[in-house]
């Protein structure tokens, strides 16, 4: 989840200007007509001690006019507070119809302070987060408006920023001098932050998660998500729109996540051959134990044309015995399919316990091919990154072991192996229009993958990045992975 | 909740053939618009055993066209199910878009037994109440329309039934022989069935509890709960209904929860004085004991209007210290009230712990003089049960104790009382065109009532409801419920 929030997002001095200008004017705008629509607009500004969110606050009633705008922080807990049911607090700081209300600390805080701290258990926690969705679900039912915006910053930067030794520091007295990740406790505290997020993550409040290690970033990118979200209702968003107001995302090539990938990996011929009979063994024995132990496999398997997904997956399969394991392939969606919820045409695959199901694609392309080309709308895309943790999840509750791979390679690696696929006339797969109209729509996707990854790599299910480019390396990573993520499991 | 349930609802021979051909029309119209339609009717059939859910379903089938119908019953427990995810089950089963699809048994069965067995305890059993939710939501974001029924019967005539005695026995063999409430846990059961409803209660599902003594009403209520789902999202629901489909409840004077109430109830002034100066000092010494304990006090005072409320609530506020309760009355709200959740007007009056809030009039006014005069929207109102419920729940849970009293008076008491003070000058309160309306609208507010009583009435927050045409006798069962609830609550 976290992973995606470390690539390196950032927009310099000159971009931010650009950007900044059209964004404060639409903001405005948006605030001004907000103040003549029914319904109140609840802003969330959560995340990582040391991500800077006094200061994206700050940066937000610069923008805005704070006359509209009634920041509410938590920081004392008074006893008039304690001394009354949980949401009380909060219900008396609701902004009115029409108002923006910005909670810096909120019913979010409890929750997660008492699970870092051991004083709730996690169903205890669980159930917090239930009464989190209800009393939001409440609040959207009678038309407001939720933005729960989630800032991060690395390890390191949070050190920097903690001790004061940031370069761009910027921060105000801090309430908490010893935030609990300090403490040699960030890894844990994240586990936390991933738990909340994703037990409170709904179609009708989902959250956001901004990289936060740069500030024009964070901000710009934040008041986008606001700017949307407060016009999204609106009766007239276009025309309340000044021109020019561009997405930080679409502003030139924004790194994400497989920026992050080393797609300079190779494997030589005789290691691979080496390594491929030492983890085709080791996976062959792997599926036994799990059938024995009654443990199903569902693996996942995504990637751009051409990235190699048929061959690594036969490299997989040929290591396990085939009365273990099931291969599904997804296509466009059968008839019956389409009359159901999407979800339906992937539950019906899930095979019992014991066996394998790997899928040559997935219900990932709700978020991937749907979304880019249209298939879906914004609405179902955009809840079907809750959907899917929900249903991996039971999946992973029941006693399934989840593993996903994204299979990555270079647009100039695609284009080759595009070319020689048109000169070999013996591969049965020719390249398709479709091919070259998904290769148009590379940046697209990319940003579609980014997300993916940010929504839906759990520590119960989380994604693998795979080297593509050289492709020996890319079916040794897929089947190492695949070995050391069952055999973990079933030492359970 | 369940008390609403045993008032003896019931439809005539001669008027159940009335009301059903206009029904049965009615329903196979909406089914074959349905069939046009992009989303599939999930209904899901549940309740006591021996209530008649098997019966019920067969006369279902019959109305409309069973092509278009699935019925899916889980009995088995196949280990295809077994060895996949609890939902994989029922995902498998789903109807496609335009279809019916019957769940008689479903996803609240087993969770309803773990607990009745003690395999879960209830932060488990809130969790499972939580997947189900979910899973719902799920399918309610796609489009489907998810209509969940509960048959009720009572003790007495769920052990005809079982036993085969019960005169209009129709039953067919049944699948188990030995419900969890025949071997003396009856009123264990309706505790758990209690939690299940409100714990899966929702503005995108909720549940409609049935009383199903009768088997005409039960059917003919069913049907007509249907048959407003199945047209809600409908286009032309008008246009498709064949005249004359009159409501169950509306015709003739279905009883309602209020005709349990025996209004003939008196007392005489010597006992009356004798019992007013016991429960008074009782009281006294219960609201201290309360404030030592933190345990604030939230009481609610409706009632129909000339009922006596005004006077009731100062027999009671008269026996408390007034440095420990506050009194809050509640007429048309405030601009900045309306300017916010309806709820946040209730909210700003909670008292901290140890604290009495006595509630002239309440929340509860959404689901009465909202629903009926239409100031709320039908959507509004609906949603407005288990938004109260989880606010109750909140304040219990925090250690609140939550007392609520419906004053009840009959239709000619009343008229004596405004006539009364119409001749009274000197009395405060004259009667004013609004008292003559509601009176007006008895049968619309009495339906309201019965409703309220049957979604809101709960073991943590139950609905006492008050025999008011005889004052002192009324005075004297408000004080006596006051101080046995707080004592009970005290002791825990």
């Amino acid at each position: 989840m976290f992973e995606t929030l470390e690539v390196g997002k950032r927009i310099k001095g000159g971009e931010f200007s650009k950007l900044e200008l059209p964004l404060r004017q639409n903001l405005l705008a948006a605030q001004f007509e907000l103040a003549e629509r029914d319904y109140p607009v609840i802003i969330v500004i959560a995340g990582l001690d040391g991500a800077g969110k006094g200061s994206l606050v700050h940066r937000l009633n610069e923008w805005m006019d704070p006359r509209g705008i009634q920041t509410n922080t938590f920081w004392e807990h008074s006893d008039e507070e304690e001394s009354r049911p949980f949401f009380w607090r909060f219900w008396r700081r609701l902004p009115a119809r029409g108002q923006i209300g910005i909670f810096l600390g909120s019913w979010y805080t409890a929750p997660a302070q008492a699970l870092l701290e051991g004083h709730i258990d996690t169903a205890e926690f669980a159930l917090r987060c239930k009464q989190i969705e209800t009393f939001e679900h409440t609040l959207v039912d009678d038309g407001a408006v939720i933005i729960k915006i989630w800032l991060h910053v690395s390890k390191e930067t949070q050190r920097l920023q903690l001790e004061g030794k940031a370069p761009d520091k910027q921060q105000n007295p801090r309430v908490s001098d010893h935030p609990y990740e300090l403490v040699g406790k960030y890894e844990q505290t994240l586990e936390v932050c991933e738990q909340l997020i994703l037990g409170t993550d709904s179609s009708h409040s989902p959250w956001q998660l901004i990289e936060s290690e740069d500030r024009n970033y964070r901000d710009i990118t934040a008041g986008q998500i606001m700017l949307d979200a407060m016009t999204a209702k609106s009766p007239t968003p276009a025309q309340t729109m000044v021109q020019n107001g561009q997405r930080a995302t679409d502003i030139g090539a924004q790194p994400t996540v497989l920026d992050t990938v080393d797609l300079s990996l190779t494997m030589e011929r005789d290691r691979y051959k080496e390594q491929l009979s030492k983890y085709q063994a080791r996976l062959q024995d792997l599926a036994w134990v799990a059938y024995r132990r009654k443990r199903s496999v569902v693996a996942v398997f995504e990637g751009w044309d051409a990235a190699g997904k048929g061959s690594a997956i036969r490299r997989v399969t040929g290591a396990i015995d085939p009365r273990l394991y099931r291969l599904v392939q997804f296509a466009a969606p059968t008839d019956e399919e389409l009359a159901h919820h999407y979800l339906w045409r992937f539950w019906r695959h899930i095979e019992r316990d014991g066996r394998c199901t790997f899928f040559d694609r997935s219900w990932y392309g709700r978020v991937l091919v749907e979304r880019v080309e249209g298939y879906a709308t914004a609405d179902e895309w955009q809840r079907a990154y809750a959907e899917i943790n929900q249903f991996e999840q039971q999946l992973v509750e029941h006693g399934s072991i989840v593993v996903k791979f994204w299979i990555h390679i270079s647009k100039n690696e695609q284009i080759k192996r595009f070319e020689a696929r048109e000169k070999e006339a013996h591969k049965r797969h020719k390249i398709t229009e479709d091919d070259w109209r998904n290769r148009e729509k590379w940046h697209e996707y990319a940003q579609a993958i980014d997300q993916m990854v940010s929504r839906t790599s759990t520590s119960h299910a989380p994604w693998t990045l795979v080297s593509g480019d050289d492709k020996p390396h890319a079916r040794i990573q897929i089947l190492k992975t695949f070995c050391k993520t069952m055999k973990r499991a079933l030492e359970d």
